[in-house]
């Protein structure tokens, strides 16, 4: 008989009241963030032009283990969360392995996604201090819908300028922020003097992360109360997004399980930077020794095959320069579905982390992904993501290396959301059109090229 | 201090082991369904040539209260079962209510509505009787989704004829059902001599429900093994449905609720049926006295404005006559975003208790019908289907009149699904380009003249 349930709940009560700052416990820190104009590592008064006071401080904080996350943002958590932990006994099945598989779902909200987390903490600090409005860029447009979620909430304008070719290939994504308020803005557009001077050059322009990125921070150093934010790679998404591993740590324990691999895929990092939070713990301070692996795109592999060098966060390179995994900025990542895996760098956390050998990293092909994504939605009854499906593809494969060995080991992934506005990437696998895209040693020159120089 | 949490869960050995009939506990029984050959009471063997045994003999059984949930299907239901009670603070809040407002939530599953639940059922059931293969019919797709998950499931063929428009207008819906193995063929088709039939006779006809049953029936008659399912209306789907009720009560009597209104849309039955099944039951014998309100179209008024008399139950005409509320078989519905509500006619058993006292109902109009879906969104974090936000329509106008009267009611309505799919519906009405339809009483008088003549 089987005693552990498919789902297991966390009941209201265990909602996490703090967030777990994993800097406090390395014993190495990242190298400090640069601030571009003097090229001198950054203040946190250098910060205040571009976010919000309190989520500076927290971008700056590397010795502070434990934030309280305040009442008003408990509240909007208890919408969606805890979200379950759940045991995949139907895909452990069909695939005929000893090990046992866990996944943290966070697709239960209507933004569909983890970013939700983070989105309603800058929200409200946002709105604590007394800002207006805030802009953001949206790609595949998970982030998007979140920050607009959690802005129609706290009632607080947004806009969000989200890629031409996405805005019209997905006209859906814009529907649901349209829903939340969110004032979807295609790029590049005449709102903005970067947006109509790419626009006047080229004419026929689909756009590009990097000019909504421009557009969104033109458009929030050019009006009061306004600020730009970001939806991954900085310290202060990692932080709010712990939550999601400090949930999942209490939810095995209450089973009395403990993960031998945590799997996370990894874009920027906010997801597998929250996912593995309390278990990275556990190994900087020697308690456990979990495997931690990070999935990544073999088409954007910023990990497996990047630099670990000082490079700008955003493409608009208004942010602070941090060192990281990158391919540059310049990096033009071949076609690929999975959208929220595009991006040329990583976490300067996680990339640290890895740096010293805590952590994994595998890149995965996307033909593979689809596999995986499609026996999982068969078995499971969520159809995953493409991002989220990168995970469930390393999960499967450690799960059929233990059907090889014997060994009953205990995963647990993130399955970061839902796929219902992703069904163009399941129908191109479907109808056998989908290919997978490797870059060349010379397309990545060409990304490493485009790295500052940094003394 | 709140004691009662947001969500409320039940364990995974709460998930009901017994379906409730709860026709076992009417003191009158409906109308007997007539054999439209002879016009004489069908008996059991009569279905057997449309359903499997099992299933025929659960559409008959008048008198057996409890019906025991196999252990293969219950697997199945554990999957996405039991699934949460939500009390709707943050609604509750922005309305200002006195009122405490439940729902329970029947979206968390790949096919995003409470239609997986009777789909498992006759999927199995087919399974078990040897049968190879199965068709049917959809419109909004919700149930041809929830039907190709099922028959993935179970390894049974499954063949799904989407009416032509919805094919067209819907491409993401054919895709999920494409994932899950689902054969899906734009109605009318040259797969049927029926379809072509009409193929040739109007080259351009973008399809109708009618055609799409009436291709789905001619498939499953001339396949061996093959039968045709159907996901409403039905005695036996009612029956799989109650899972959605008897949880629901489940959970309130954990956190000592018990509703004073229970809320569910009503399209052919099938939600509203099994989210109402218990409390009728404490009705039906005394121990409670709830209201029980069933929310329709204003543009498909089947209980509102229709006719309590014999009429098919499908257009294509194949299953045993119902006596129910019908509008006719002819009846044309106009347009509408809720497509699972257009049905013409209401299950046999919800007709009853209606004619004899036992329930209410309201209409809606569907601008109404939205703004009340993206107030629930907004404070709730689901995306609702344009059918369950009939039910969240009128749960909001009952807790507005909480607010005149001070009345701290306990109200109870059922959220059947998610909103997805529904994207263009919303944007209708985000563009103010959405419109409310009323039929007039001539519209009415065509539908009423297309009835059976029954002695």
């Amino acid at each position: 008989m089987k005693n552990i349930p498919h789902r297991i709940y966390l009941s209201e009560e265990q909602l996490p009241k703090q967030w777990y700052n994993l800097r406090a416990d390395m014993k190495e820190q990242p190298d400090p963030m640069l601030n571009p104009a003097t090229m001198q590592p950054a203040k946190v008064e250098d910060l205040y032009s571009v976010f919000c006071e309190e989520l500076a401080k927290q971008e700056m904080d590397t010795t502070t283990r434990y934030f309280d996350i305040p009442e008003e943002i408990r509240e909007v958590y208890k919408m969606y969360r805890p979200s379950p932990l759940i045991r995949a006994y139907h895909l452990e099945k069909v695939l005929g392995t000893p090990a046992k598989i866990y996944y943290k779902f966070e697709g239960n909200n209507t933004s569909g996604s983890h970013k939700l987390n983070s989105a309603v903490a800058q929200a409200y600090y946002a709105k604590q201090q007394g800002l207006t409005s805030l802009t953001t860029e949206t790609g595949a447009g998970q982030w998007g819908t979140a920050l607009a979620e959690a802005c129609s909430y706290f009632g607080l304008p947004l806009t969000i300028y989200m890629v031409k070719v996405s805005y019209e290939q997905k006209p859906f994504r814009k529907a649901v922020m349209r829903v939340f308020d969110g004032n979807v803005i295609p790029s590049p557009s005449n709102t903005t003097k970067v947006g109509s001077k790419i626009l006047e050059e080229f004419p026929g322009t689909t756009g590009s992360l990097g000019c909504a990125i421009s557009e969104a921070v033109e458009k929030a150093v050019t009006t009061d109360g306004c600020r730009y934010v970001l939806g991954s790679v900085l310290n202060q998404v990692l932080l709010h997004q712990s939550i999601i591993g400090l949930e999942s740590k209490t939810a095995m324990e209450m089973i009395d399980e403990y993960p031998d691999i945590v799997i996370g895929c990894a874009g920027g990092g906010s997801n597998l930077g929250g996912l593995i939070a309390p278990f990275m713990q556990d190994k900087l301070t020697g308690k456990a020794n979990p495997r931690i692996v990070a999935v990544e795109p073999a088409s954007c592999p910023s990990l497996t095959r990047g630099k670990y060098a000082y490079d700008f966060c955003d493409t608009g390179k208004i942010t602070p320069m941090a060192k990281m995994y990158t391919l540059g900025s310049g990096f033009i990542p071949s076609a690929n579905h999975a959208g929220g895996l595009r991006y040329h760098g990583m976490s300067p956390i996680l990339s640290k982390l890895y740096h010293d050998g805590y952590m994994e990293a595998v890149s995965v092909e996307q033909t593979k992904v689809f596999e995986a994504a499609i026996l999982f939605a068969k078995n499971e009854t969520i159809l995953p993501a493409p991002e989220s499906a990168h995970a469930i593809r390393a999960a499967i494969d450690e799960a059929l290396r233990c059907k090889e060995t014997g060994e009953a080991k205990t995963i647990l992934f993130g399955l970061t959301g839902t796929g219902y506005f992703d069904m163009t990437a399941y129908e191109s696998y479907l109808d056998h059109k989908m290919t997978d895209y490797i870059p060349t040693d010379e397309d990545l020159q060409k990304g490493f090229d485009s790295l500052p120089k940094v003394d």
